[in-house]
């Protein structure tokens, strides 16, 4: 990680080049005017009113090359205060600015005006010193769409993003992280690997799982479910749909409003669609009277959910409008805490390594923590925060687990640590998270019966063991690139006659891998046979058994892994036990040594 | 099956009990009038305006002692026409025969009044003759409340139901039909096994599974998914909700929109949760071009599924607003039409007979059909119906299934043939249905590419292999009484140590055979032995291995099956591969020979 000085200087570098792209789009295309241009991670943009003319990727070199001219006359930025009056004057061609100015004028916030050398802003400040050699290292990466000030009810203008670093050798690993994410992307592999699709007519952010992708989701969501049984998990199923009245009671309503769908009107009530499942598993949990020998009660399910989001925030499997989550929900007497969320993190620690994502490099922990000087934002009861917050802590560093602390984070009912997974863009995401809930236990008067017969109320721990089905088998599309292990590998294993004298021996080994419940696919079409193992390859099959007349004579198969392996020849039954093998361990690897 | 005289015979002595019902209820409840009065299946009823007077179960054998009283007194029913005015002169008294001969003299009907000896009724006749001797094997079951004219905007009746047959075995069987199918009620039996519960605050008709219910249904939907993806289905996932054009360009909307909820409004889109799969199958065979060596492409999902349903007929799991079907939507070209029928009564039949269920004793299959003069309820197509019905006939025949045939019950697109089952109170009711389609592959353009590379239309066929997984549930849980064989038992072992002493021990074996998937539970409480095993017993676990000291010696279980089975002691690996055993081949017997 960056120091904070490192960081800030990034960032001076990345918005002082969004003025010189601003100084070139404007120098290039006179209709142009600049709006806003910060820096973001990895980068910067700048936003434009192009004043009728367009601008696509094809025109980056261009504007680039101009970017460069203008670099080599940049000085130190110069900045000065300017009243709003002599603001105004400055920048009376662009009225983004002016709006600015005027925005500026009425909170009675300073405005400065900079020039590098050659194109003077209105800007807030912040920019490198000695642009010439810091300003170098830049590469202009994609245009699309945004509304002015973020609302859909202003002008689209046109954003133009880039990457930059302080070094060309940054930039170079970076530029060829975009290209290796470029290959691994989700959406592009998931039409060519026929994983999933969409249809206009269905609904945007609904996605259809074709047979493939659904075998790879049915195979990881039967395993989360085994595991979880084995970890003594109670799944259930609950209905998707609510009345109204249950987030009303679980307090999520109205301040989730607009997260929600709009209620659906069924008789006199108005029912929901859910966008989370603790209500319903509290209600399973007061279905019947609970004594302390059932605790920890770990309910969890496989559960459809709802969220609202934008249209123009919608990407393929990653942002829907509704998905399934591995959802469970804890009931356990306070005492129990520290157990159960240990439990949660071997849990998610187990799934990590299954997919070969290492603590600290692919993914680390971050506790987020309530404030106590907060009441309308967290539920005001100190003691509980101070044991809840201190109770995650602990298991943290008892495990030595690596993670970060982030103040005013929590969620209103209490303290939660969060999953954050790096994606193949090199971003950081949350993936999972693990909430410690001492307010909903109360919502819904739950209780159990003690030792002594007594009543006390549990606690509640929220977690996601495999997060969103939908947005997991995003990351793992982007993280094996399509290439799946082969537990997970949609098909598993191609068999490939090399000429027709071979079909009658290759349909006998098929339907016998079939039979034994493997995913195989009989890839007997009149193409050549290099054009089939090409085929199976760009499909990222991990298995090609090639059937030529030696195998027919021996009874054998040949066996070739994905990426040119040659596993050499052997009898059937020998690769069906290695491949049984495998599975079994979920191993990452193809070897069948 | 009774003739059609027989059963006329039958209808008419269930129709004039009606009449002897009312008789009594009015001379014992001078307030009140009766409405209407018909047969019905296996019994009758009759709706009363109770004028203020209430009646409960516990009046019926005043009611039936006051019937059989006036009974002797009847003879033939004496029937003569009136005139409106005649009929509104004998039935001044009572509003509700008053709305009716309104009613018929509007439309211009028939008017008799009929007496068999002490009750003048209004009515369109056909009663029992003799009916001294014909009326004297009836019952009253139970007491409910109606709508008059079955509109809520009415006002609120008394209904009382009886039961009546020809002969007093008769009478008996189904009396102890309808003790028997008491104790099978699945509403009852799913408190008491603690498969599935109900929330006013969730919503009614959407159940809630328990842990056990849900274990029960895991079971049964990995079951079907496995064998029918052995069979060739290609099993998908799609959402539960779609565009409200959708169903548009299906054309259920807005004929269907009763059964519909009301639309969700998303942005400036509306939609819907959807009461079926079929577009959504549709929309992801049109992903992209198809070819005739695709076909027939057998598209399955266990769909999430919403249809309204009456706040009144919500039953159990009978009867929902969201259920589970275990859909499917095969393309297929017409010439392939009678191998896939073929192949989806395979697949029924294979369902049926796993769980112990007859062709000819619990179900046949009901052949329904169209009608060419019909042009408004059936698409219009000659053509096509004459060949999907023929072929439909044909594979019936061919197979020597047992089948009626029901004319004009056909769907919009196609004939079908509905498999009809009998219920634990004898009641026959649509389980699943098996659909041919050949105007839904017009509406969605369905096409596929033949042997020519010209474009071709499909045809679909439309079935449910174990129906909605709610009322297949429902209907397993009547069926075997809740002693379901052991694949399919919540809990299969129950562990059960004779004393303290053999804790550890029984720890141990609960551990071995959760481990191997087993679903056990360990019953150590501090209760007596006879109270655990008669606790078993009533949860009906199939097996129950009881250690004592002699077993903990052996290192062996004394292993006893449900219902009092002994099946002796033996070394635990030994009942576990057993077990395994009965699992693996679904053995609807315990026994362990």
């Amino acid at each position: 990680m960056k120091s904070e000085q490192q960081q800030q200087k990034l960032d001076q570098l990345r918005h002082s080049l969004a003025h010189l792209l601003a100084a070139s789009v404007r120098s290039l295309y006179p209709t142009a005017r600049n709006a806003i241009g910060p820096a973001i991670e990895n980068g910067f943009y700048q936003d434009f009113d192009m004043g009728g003319a367009t601008i696509t990727n094809e025109d980056f070199p261009k504007i680039e090359k101009h970017m460069r001219e203008l670099l080599s006359k940049w000085q130190d930025f110069r900045e000065w205060p300017v009243t709003p009056d002599e603001a105004r004057l400055a920048m009376a061609d662009n009225p983004y600015k002016l709006e600015l100015i005027d925005d500026f004028a009425q909170d009675g916030k300073n405005i400065t005006l900079n020039d590098p050398g050659n194109f003077v802003d209105l800007c807030k400040g912040g920019h490198s010193a000695d642009p010439r050699s810091t300003l170098k290292h830049f590469k202009l990466l994609s245009v699309a769409g945004a509304y002015w000030k973020g609302s859909e009810k202003n002008q689209m203008l046109t954003r133009i993003y880039g990457t930059a670093f302080a070094s060309k050798e940054e930039l170079t690993a970076h530029l060829t992280l975009l290209e290796d994410a470029k290959k691994r992307d989700h959406k592009k592999l998931g039409v060519e690997l026929d994983l999933f699709t969409f249809s206009e007519n269905v609904g945007k952010g609904l996605p259809l799982w074709t047979p493939k992708g659904s075998a790879l989701r049915r195979v990881l969501e039967r395993f989360i479910i085994d595991e979880e049984i084995k970890r003594g998990y109670l799944h259930v199923y609950t209905p998707d749909i609510a009345n109204l009245k249950l987030y009303q009671k679980s307090g999520h309503y109205p301040y989730y409003k607009d997260s929600m769908y709009a209620p659906i009107t069924i008789d006199d009530e108005e029912f929901m669609l859910r966008p989370m499942t603790c209500p319903h598993h509290f209600e399973l949990y007061n279905s019947r009277p609970r004594s302390y020998k059932e605790l920890p009660m770990r309910i969890a399910e496989i559960a459809h959910l709802y969220r609202y989001e934008k249209s123009g925030e919608l990407m393929g499997l990653l942002r829907v409008r509704a998905f399934s989550l591995t959802d469970a929900h804890i009931v356990a007497r306070k005492s129990q805490a520290e157990q159960v969320i240990n439990e949660v993190f071997d849990l998610i620690e187990y799934l990590c390594d299954l997919f070969g994502l290492k603590m600290g490099e692919n993914y680390h922990y971050r506790l987020s923590l309530g404030s106590r000087a907060d009441d309308t934002k967290y539920f005001k009861d100190d003691a509980s925060w101070d044991y809840a917050e201190s109770t995650l802590r602990k298991v943290l560093v008892d495990r030595k687990a690596i993670f970060v602390e982030a103040p005013n984070e929590a969620a209103f009912y209490g303290p939660k640590v969060d999953v954050q997974m790096k994606n193949a863009n090199g971003k950081e995401d949350t993936a999972f998270t693990n909430q410690y809930d001492f307010v909903m236990p109360k919502r819904f008067d739950m209780k159990f019966t003690n030792e002594e017969g007594r009543e006390e109320e549990p606690i509640v721990i929220h977690r996601a063991s495999l997060g969103a089905i939908e947005r997991t088998v995003a990351f793992l599309i982007e993280h094996f690139a399509g290439a799946f292990p082969v537990w997970l590998a949609p098909v598993q294993v191609a068999v490939i006659p090399i000429t027709d004298d071979q079909h009658a021996y290759a349909e006998q080994i098929y339907e016998k891998l079939k039979a034994a419940g493997f995913r195989v696919e009989n890839d007997n079409e009149s193409e050549s046979l290099q054009k089939r193992i090409r085929q199976a390859e760009k499909q990222k099959i991990p298995y090609m058994l090639i059937i030529g007349g030696k195998e027919v004579e021996g009874q054998t198969v040949s066996v070739r892994g994905r990426g040119q392996q040659d596993f050499g020849t052997m009898p059937l039954d020998q690769f069906q036990t290695k491949l049984k093998g495998l599975i079994d361990t979920k191993s990452l690897g193809l070897s069948l040594g």
